[in-house]
């Protein structure tokens, strides 16, 4: 807790003051709130599977457009209140407290700078998502649950970008996963994983939780061998203008990444 | 047990007076009694995987069959006895208690009312379920165990009532689902998810489970590529006379979704 | 503790004294050793998931051929050393302490009297089987540690026996069974599950728990689509003439199935 | 504690003294260290599912290239710093403390001598590889994480130097294996399972958890049946020119194995 409000105090100094324009609708949630909604983001992503030891989920600042949250370059299951850094547009912390960065931070950056809408980012290598990433296979929504997935999952290949590690450690490279990700809800990176965004942490780590369990039913739709019938672009959009899609699931995942 | 006790003395205000005729046979179960199983079966449900944060499992009064006990708006893993509350036919609770119900609580009352027969109901977007859901390939009985699907598990395509958001939030909508499942103990639901229904609680548990079971069994076994000898209807027929199933599983389940 | 005593008490006041030509070879264990290792052998199986509420194990007593040791009907991961009953090779309980047995328990006096060499028996519906049990396709044996598999394991269609509830209620249907078996050290029952077979209580875990292993790996190679090498004959005949070919694994399985 | 010191006290003792020529660089490990770090390796590859009851991981002493540290023949998960015994290059126990061996230990012993960069081996029997070891399709690395299967992982048939019971039980049978693994990070053996080397305990670790990882999205991205795009060579080789590959996930496996 000590170390918590430590945080806090941290990125309040780091933020400029809260805009007045923005003081219309709920009030803001303290920075306190952010850092603990963070470390459980975090938590659940490697509960439910989505995360490994790598890959990462961030937070836009609700009261500064171009800064977001991310843990220090860690495995997101430990991550703590002591471990989550501001960031800013160029991809680098505010103050980095003596950690390293993850290398893929750009990918955060470059996105929000491209998405103006987005406001919390998810970058993981999903054992189901993968083989879609690898394949000529494009990936369908198979329920309402996923219904983002109807308006279309791109594939995004590095090797557009030349030779490389296959790690998008540059912000040239992150710009160029941006505009393959486009207007889009989700996209795969070719040997990699994937990048998912949304509107809130909630929904992000939703959407994440949705697009595994997608990929898992398309697969074994596909092995069934008969004509699948998948969901419509209107039936989606139609599911997808309920804006607290995932929040009913939120402290069920809490608590089993709590055990 | 406090809320217990009270949950309990609520239900029982809100029901009528126990009918003479049908005080032959075993005793009926306690208000208390109901809730208590109510609450097992949610937790199990979601502990062997049938459901997740979403998705539901409700029980008709056995001494009011026009009322039946559904669980508020929220996980099923995270249902305590205080959630749960009495609904009537039209879908609405009897005493809300200042809690919001799920959206497709509709299910419930159209196949209350369309199948005197059904003590109790599932609905669910088990994964194993959806490729089926969305497959032309029918569910075929793998063994003993799901003998029920000999009978069929017909696809109910929300698509035949419109242009919707895939939610059955409707009785029209749920009315029309009662009418694709028929007679049978299942159905899928396209784009969506199941129902299933049984005589009673731990039947329709036991039959959720075994729904699962049985759709990753045909999955591998159409995956092997060889010719499959599915269970007869004739065979299946005599094993569903067997009215104790499932019971002898309830006890291990319940000990599983407690840990 | 005081049960296990009791029970073990029991089973030596049901079994006839030891017989002399037995005494050599190591010391027979007691019977309350027997019964702490049924108890064992009954949690690992639900542990390593070859067993679910339904299914169970058997051993032959090793001072009395003509009875063997078989829980009351009751999910193995709950049974506890006052739970394990004796019984004779009519399939009938030598004291049923007021306790109902599984339906199915035939099986185990019906091939304990076809097959002199058997000392345990297990009854299971692994899901991996199942699909095997129900194809036209042959289990082969992928590994050393299933070598057992490459001897062949037939299936057995309960339908050769008429129209059937698709139960091995009678001991009829379990001579059918064990005549299904022939010499090998496992079975497939058409829609409906599995027999397997060993010199030993260990042993008969141990080839259950990689019988279902062995079956998933079968059907993942098979998806592949290229050309499968299969353990060949002679080898896999090498490789079980080892007779503790399981025993590393059962400190650790017990330790698991222990948490 | 106790044991870890008289094991670290007794591997000492067993050593030859450090060599002047290896003091350069970093300070080498003490011998409790590595005791402690060969019992972690042990857990994460139980914990991971890598190893079963069955397999075994060695680490050569980083101050004696001609000796290596490896448990008795016990199962993964139970390995205590007490169980870890130090080899020489004759496959043969220096102090074999009373205990038995694992018997297929000359697969350590002959990959050593023939691969002078190797610090580090698992011998295992992964699931998710067996379908391949026995398949006609080869690996190919789906993503950076097992980049290093993009260099290949040749299968070896241990049928090619006669019938066996297939156990590596023989140094010739092993040199044979090493033939078979090249200069590869990771071979496969027919019927049996695979080997994984690198040049460091973490390591080794790490691509074992990967393989298996890499095996399951290739067998589904095989099933979705559409073009599949692997880690180009170019782009693998780039990769793994990074020496701490796998780092960052080692404290998550720590904590998950101690659970």
């Amino acid at each position: 807790m000590k170390s918590l409000l430590a945080s806090a105090v941290c990125l309040g100094l780091l933020l400029a003051p809260p805009l007045g324009a923005q003081r219309s609708g709920p009030p803001a949630p303290t920075d306190a709130a952010l850092v603990a909604d963070m470390v459980v983001a975090n938590h659940i992503l490697a509960s439910e599977g989505v995360l490994d030891g790598m890959g990462h989920v961030s937070l836009r600042h609700p009261r500064d457009p171009n800064r977001f949250l991310l843990a220090r370059s860690m495995a997101p299951a430990l991550v703590t209140d002591a471990d989550i850094l501001v960031y800013g547009m160029d991809g680098e912390p505010i103050d980095a407290k003596g950690q390293s960065s993850y290398q893929e931070r750009f990918i955060h950056s470059e996105i929000y700078k491209a998405r103006p809408d987005v406001q919390a980012i998810v970058h993981c290598h999903t054992p189901s998502l993968i083989p879609f990433a690898d394949s000529s296979v494009p990936m369908r929504a198979m329920y309402h649950m996923a219904a983002f997935v109807a308006d279309g999952v791109p594939v995004w290949d590095i090797r557009t970008m030349g030779l490389t590690d296959l790690l998008v450690k540059t912000a040239p490279l992150a710009k160029s996963l941006a505009q393959g990700l486009g207007t889009k809800s989700a996209a795969l990176m070719r040997g990699h994983g994937a990048v998912v965004v949304a509107t809130s942490l909630q929904n992000v780590v939703g959407r994440s939780v949705y697009l595994d369990q997608n990929a898992r039913m398309q697969l074994q739709a596909v092995a069934l061998g008969g004509k699948i019938s998948y969901v419509g672009a209107d039936e989606a959009k139609l599911r997808m203008s309920d804006p607290a899609e995932y929040s009913r699931a939120w402290d069920l995942w809490k608590r089993k990444a709590a055990k």
